[in-house]
């Protein structure tokens, strides 16, 4: 492992070995890139033989399939909670950019990997994903048109408006390193206020 | 070809056979990725032998570099001939995300493989390329240091701001498709509004 990965990643993929194979695909493919990588290249990077690794995965695309759908659903959640939390669409928005920035910049080498390898995807798989996405984006137009309606957001165009907020959060993940000033919560801070000004909010 | 590009990429680059390999690169690089590209692919998808790569390129990298140095050198003169042509830093601001934005749309595969592929690149050249997009990042600082001497602009962190600007235009590379609704041009002018109110500005 060349670049740390936080422990936090996958909680929920079972067992261990699963997501060991996970994290090692993850380095490999943000290294030399998923076409380049083997599964054997995978197994190796997590201590495994490669027939250990088809008893998790069938193919290397079933790993970039878990990684990214693992990603993307839990942005969808996250998503979700936030406007259950949240009643007002301002608040809703401010913690909704603040976690999505964070999160994307805490999980920078997944979330690039995930990112840069969409197209790698077999068809089937890569419709869950973008299904997953569509799911992400139309929550969040629907919280800009709820702040449009109370008067809090003043917006031309809401579909540029979601796809502008979103893509602030994703690219994130392009730029950041470690090294970068401000910290995945400050950022997350500072992007929210700016978000809130972008859709015509005045405090 | 399996993808449309534009035919004024690279006006700058003769003879028009290294022109021809850029663009096969370019298409070559998109599909399967810079690593899992040879050399050899380059040179048939622009239906040249190997050797005749070599006249012009001695190395894969080589040609991801031309691709890349190209390219930030573009966007720096651009945003360099928007600040001259507009001494208000509103003007400046304004055009500077239209043709940003516009570019990204329009040029969406090129920036798209010149993005992922950055570390790819061999140290001295990517040094290059770093300097170009710290003197096109600078640019836009100090467009935003401007307007907030002047008033026009309020941002808490002038920093955090231009990449967010950036940021926005950059990122256009990675969702955009040519079945996009807004046209290069319209989501430039749409997302010059957004970064204006992002930036403090009321109109």
């Amino acid at each position: 492992m060349t670049r740390p990965l936080p422990e936090d990643l996958w909680p929920d993929v079972r067992p261990d070995a699963a997501r060991r194979l996970m994290a090692a695909a993850v380095e490999s493919f943000a290294s030399r890139g998923y076409h380049a990588t083997t599964t054997r290249d995978i197994a190796t990077a997590a201590g495994m033989s490669p027939a250990a690794l088809y008893v998790h995965f069938p193919a290397k695309s079933a790993v970039l399939f878990a990684i990214s759908r693992s990603g993307h659903a839990r942005t969808l959640a996250m998503v979700e909670n936030t406007i259950a939390e949240h009643a007002d669409p301002v608040d809703a928005m401010r913690t909704l950019v603040e976690r999505f920035v964070a999160w994307h910049a805490q999980r920078h080498v997944v979330a690039r990997v995930v990112q840069h390898e969409l197209d790698a995807l077999p068809a089937q798989e890569y419709q869950v994903v973008v299904d997953l996405r569509r799911r992400t984006e139309s929550l969040v137009r629907e919280v800009i048109t709820r702040g449009a309606e109370s008067g809090a957001f003043t917006v031309p165009d809401v579909r540029t408006a979601a796809r502008a907020v979103l893509s602030l959060g994703i690219d994130v993940a392009r730029w950041y390193s470690p090294a970068s000033k401000p910290s995945p919560t400050v950022l997350g801070k500072q992007y929210a206020e700016l978000v809130l000004r972008m859709l015509g909010y005045t405090s």
